[in-house]
């Protein structure tokens, strides 16, 4: 029976394992810093498909069956979405799996969102293994929110690049792993940005919303945290993530980032401020932050993946962007006991 | 925590309540036999917007202050999704409530997904007090799957009406009310339909498939319920489900009938196979199932809405439709005891 902290925050109460992970990129996401984190990277965008759509269900598929294979078990409960309309990327995915599915959307949040609810019910005992997972692919994404990519629009420098990435964890009651020891669930915030080639602007107030109450209710401070890793703010969105939380006063730890900031090489790579999508968060979390705290190189970290709650319509509608943000506290096995 | 039956029911062993409901619909809905059990019925489509997607999320919010008046009590947790894409139908009516909230997408299958999931959380005690929430538009709803209205596109037999109705329950630890007592997470079924004029035909195999595993699980026959109320599959769904069943030798119990049935006068209103959409298996539950319930008229239920988990890009790319059903066991207070 998870213990509420604070208005908020729920902290399991029996120990709730990340006991594996696997992420699928791209060529792009291959290239940046983290390749030889991911379990997989195909060079072929399409992943053998005739429509980009197809593709991203292929790459979360692929992703899905290397989590079974590298934890030998088949989940009792798969939590899922995806940026696409009605969430198709991941029930295509998953459509034969033949295992139990609720589907999920927190638009780029949806990895924290489904690896709490894991954590949530693995705790509650309803599930002895979930399975939280998510994808996104560049190309699918830039037809659904913006334009297709046949028209050869320019990117604004503020605007962050989809990640053709997909990230599945199994999350276990007992056992060894980096433990859930906290799930913060975030409120919608709607700072009132309109500019949709700059989320990072509109996901930030929603970031920092989720850090506070998770603090306030945690009696923690972001410095308690080896590393605070935001999920696609990019650029942009961290420095006025900074920006927000050194106005109220707070410190931060020696590792404060976005996955948007680690996935690719921005001085390199032709990113724009960083990257973003269900898959950079659900990737860099799967491939390399997981493995961090494993080694024990992290003992405790913050992972708040934030999702920009628009849609093409509304924001075509004049209608501003509602940003959530869900963080989770994750902890090597020795400092969760 | 919640016990396990079987691999995709579970039963929540401390009392879950339904402590209260609040349904709104729209002028057609209004003119079917459920009309008194409504909280509100508006006369208006655009419910005083610009568009039928803020009419929408106008709509829904108003049934979530409904049911704040109606249980005095703003819950700890909102559990919502709808049919819009990237959900912002409810997003965007909850943006400024200001209580935690995890979006989920489950098509017209969410507000079963919302139920039982509360359910869960609520007898794991991550949270006391739990709504769940979900609607839909019909104008929305053609414009986002079909054609806009504007066209005058004709409709199949076959087809259902997506209705314009909005449903919240709030779910609560202990209390006085019908209990949620079991359950069963549906598994995606796909059929190979693709014809998304007839979504009873895609839907009733994924309906049959968690009518059975409840059953299995839980060692149950429907006849043991005194109303089986399946959401959305519409009168040809309906009238397949039943074929299905039978094939097997399931008997059936004397109320077995299907929301989309419920909600319209199929003699008199142009509603073709009857509804669909979040908000119609919402409404009726919200609306009038749950009365039922309360007043002893029923005393145990099978509730299992089904979604079908396409996009119009999906539809138009050639794919098949897959469904999803999530079935809830609710019962009265002394037979749950």
């Amino acid at each position: 029976m998870a213990k509420r902290l604070g208005a908020q925050t729920l902290a399991p109460e029996r120990p709730v394992t990340v006991a594996a992970g696997a992420a699928v990129v791209g060529k792009t996401e291959g290239e940046g810093p983290l390749w030889e984190r991911f379990d997989e990277i195909s060079q072929d965008s399409w992943f053998g498909q005739k429509s980009w759509e197809a593709a991203e269900s292929v790459m979360l598929r692929r992703c899905y069956d290397l989590l079974c294979e590298k934890s030998r078990e088949t989940p009792e409960l798969l939590l899922s979405g995806d940026l696409q309309s009605q969430c198709t990327g991941s029930t295509f995915a998953l459509r034969d799996a033949d295992v139990p599915l609720l589907g999920l959307y927190g638009a780029c949040s949806t990895m924290g969102e489904a690896m709490g609810l894991g954590a949530l019910l693995v705790d509650g005992g309803a599930f002895r293994s979930v399975c939280a997972l998510t994808s996104s692919h560049f190309c699918a994404a830039e037809r659904q929110f913006r334009a297709p990519l046949e028209y050869g629009s320019q990117r604004s420098p503020t605007a962050q690049r989809t990640a053709t990435a997909a990230g599945a964890v199994l999350l276990r009651a007992g056992g060894d792993g980096p433990r859930v020891t906290a799930f913060t669930v975030g409120r919608i915030t709607d700072a009132g940005v309109t500019d949709t080639t700059n989320m990072g602007a509109a996901l930030a107030p929603a970031a920092w919303e989720t850090l506070r109450a998770h603090c306030t209710d945690t009696g923690r401070a972001l410095t308690d945290y080896d590393a605070v890793i935001t999920g696609d703010l990019g650029r942009f969105g961290h420095e006025l993530l900074e920006a927000l939380a050194a106005r109220e006063g707070a410190e931060f730890p020696t590792v404060f980032t976005d996955c948007g900031m680690l996935l690719y090489r921005s001085e390199l790579q032709d990113v724009h401020a960083g990257g973003s999508g269900c898959g950079c968060s659900a990737a860099v979390f799967a491939g390399h932050i997981l493995k961090c705290l494993q080694s024990g190189f992290w003992k405790r970290i913050l992972f708040a993946p934030t999702g920009a709650l628009m849609s093409a319509v509304t924001s075509q509608q004049g209608e501003s962007i509602p940003g959530i943000c869900h963080a989770l506290t994750i902890e090597s096995a020795e400092v969760a006991q």
